[in-house]
């Protein structure tokens, strides 16, 4: 069996976006039991995470490591003519994931109990961002 | 077809524990001859890492090389109360993966020659990891 | 349904390589309307990538932030038998992932319009680079 459920989410700049309900809520729809969900994002300047849940300052020192690591206006850059914030984004890209796999056991997403699933925005400005979901199982 | 099995691993503070024969035993189990295995572990302070099995020092240089780049006690962090390794684990969990998807060829994991499978603990102390696998295939 | 497919790609040195059109080949050829494809590389010293695909430019400044930050040389490292740009190597690819699912819609993949597939050659001298497709669905 397979179920798809695709969905947009608007961002407003960098931070991590909670989309685990979302996510859950296709997994209940697909009726599946047992088996894999899928979520991607259809971008080169977001990326989706598996983070901490109960605080929010672990995602507030994670964008900020982040942006101490891959630096806005870093002199390596040639790409540089959409943006202080565009090649950051893309390298942010590449070092956390576009695509997550999770089981699904009892009919429902079997993350851990401090597991949220998050979009993270590489971009300061507003985003329109793309993600499909794929469940496969029984 | 739709096969899964569980297991927890006991881990002894940071490093790689190697569960190449856990995830190979569940694909031979399994009966499925082609597909994919999707190894996935609960938690927001480890990874599961596929990387070089023949020499201990690589494994062993990984671990100095993300120690450096990911400081206990930086003080960017606002998320403290839960130790010095914490925050640092929950970086180190986002820079790398919680989720693999492997192909089954044969009845087995095709893995390539130098491929390993290792849970990599991001903690001090010890904890009991939840690791789940899902094979799917024909 | 499972359809698996095979190749093998000459690298000669440093940079990303585009594979974007025989993932796409491979899902075609399956005859699955909707599902997932997974994309593997059988080795420690290169991954496998979604990247921005119109100004080649990205993938050099990506290239070139990464020899950065992944330094050779770096007197961290124990393991130095094989090469000064073996351990970062292994660093790189633990870093970036082996292992790429995407989405299938409509017979083909569901890239974002930006979206190539690379693989990334981490090592100095050619490879042969083995990548296997899995595609499932219905």
């Amino acid at each position: 069996m397979v179920f798809t459920s695709d969905f947009s989410l608007a961002t407003t700049g960098h931070g991590t976006y909670d989309i685990s309900a979302e996510v859950g809520s296709a997994v209940r729809n697909s009726g599946i039991t047992t088996g894999l969900c899928n979520v991607f994002t259809h971008h080169t300047s977001a990326s989706l995470i598996i983070c901490e849940n109960a605080d929010p300052a672990v995602r507030e020192d994670l964008e900020a490591w982040f942006k101490r690591l891959v630096k806005e206006g870093d002199p390596i850059y040639t790409h540089t003519s959409e943006g202080l914030d565009d090649m950051p984004a893309h390298i942010r890209s590449t070092l956390t994931p576009v695509s997550l796999t999770i089981p699904v056991r009892h009919g429902q997403l079997a993350l851990g109990t401090w597991q949220g699933i998050y979009l993270w925005e590489h971009r300061r400005r507003s985003h329109q961002r793309q993600i499909s979901m794929t469940v496969m199982g029984e």
